[in-house]
């Protein structure tokens, strides 16, 4: 695992389409970004991969290609348009931080977790949700994983339900 | 929840007798601690309750009231030793830090949390192990349970095995 070492961190922060993760990214710029740090970070997204249309048993969906090209293709403008507005956030809140991203196919516990040990990063920032209720349903939660598998320190970023709750 | 309004903050660091939670506040201190911010640093520490020393299927065992009393005596001397080190580390790591010491009897879980919710934190940090492998595999993960439960963001430190792993 990587060390702060002479102050330079790599932060990757998980970015998908839910406010919890651009809470997350937010409360990251305004409390973990310090000028005590020359920190970079990198917006990373999972794109599902076809595999996760098929169905719970493995059974698959008889999905033609076209379906599947469909698909594909709205995973890439759910990437885009999530890049876009991760981007804008940190240029808002810190202008002068460097930005890099990462988009990958494939579940999000996996390629968060390979991300981080593939940059050898200094943090993980991510939402405790996101990436949808059935999908955490059946998978678990990709936090609670992340948490416990990636290979830095992980913080985990609620947004908060209401002032009074 | 607190947000960091006025650039105060209230963090709150678990901590235990383990090498993990050490681990923990020293990443906090050298990290987290940052002079954008008036930080201030909560170190918490649960201390058994005589409930845990019952039978899992809630039987009890039938202790003598010395046992009793040499286990409470036993949770104070650990609680008195580990925040004697930890505040230790807090100034050998970071001198001007305020700190302060909360010592609670009950399950981590809850004692966290509720501090938390008591001090409105702004954030937790905690080791995602300590508190032994027999209460971690009946009661589940302290870690997980409070990444999901505790009312601010929550930054799980793990303690790298080895360099090469």
């Amino acid at each position: 695992m990587a060390e702060a070492a002479g102050g330079e961190r790599k932060i990757v922060v998980a970015v998908d389409e839910s406010e919890e993760s651009t809470y997350a990214l937010t409360w990251c710029l305004t409390n973990l970004i310090s000028s005590n740090f020359k920190d970079t970070l990198f917006l990373v997204h999972a794109r599902s991969p076809p595999a996760l249309y098929t169905g719970l048993d493995g059974s698959g969906y008889m999905l033609s290609s076209d379906t599947v090209a469909t698909m594909e293709k709205y995973g890439n403008v759910v990437a885009e348009s999530v890049m876009k507005k991760a981007q804008k956030i940190c240029r808002d809140l810190a202008g002068d931080i460097r930005v890099d991203t990462r988009v990958e196919g494939g579940d999000a516990r996996d390629v968060i977790c390979q991300m981080v040990e593939r940059l050898n990063a200094d943090i993980l920032v991510m939402g405790s949700h996101g990436y949808g209720l059935i999908k955490r349903t059946f998978l678990g939660s990709v936090s609670n994983h992340c948490a416990q598998n990636a290979k830095c320190p992980v913080m985990i970023v609620k947004k908060p339900k209401s002032p009074a709750s």
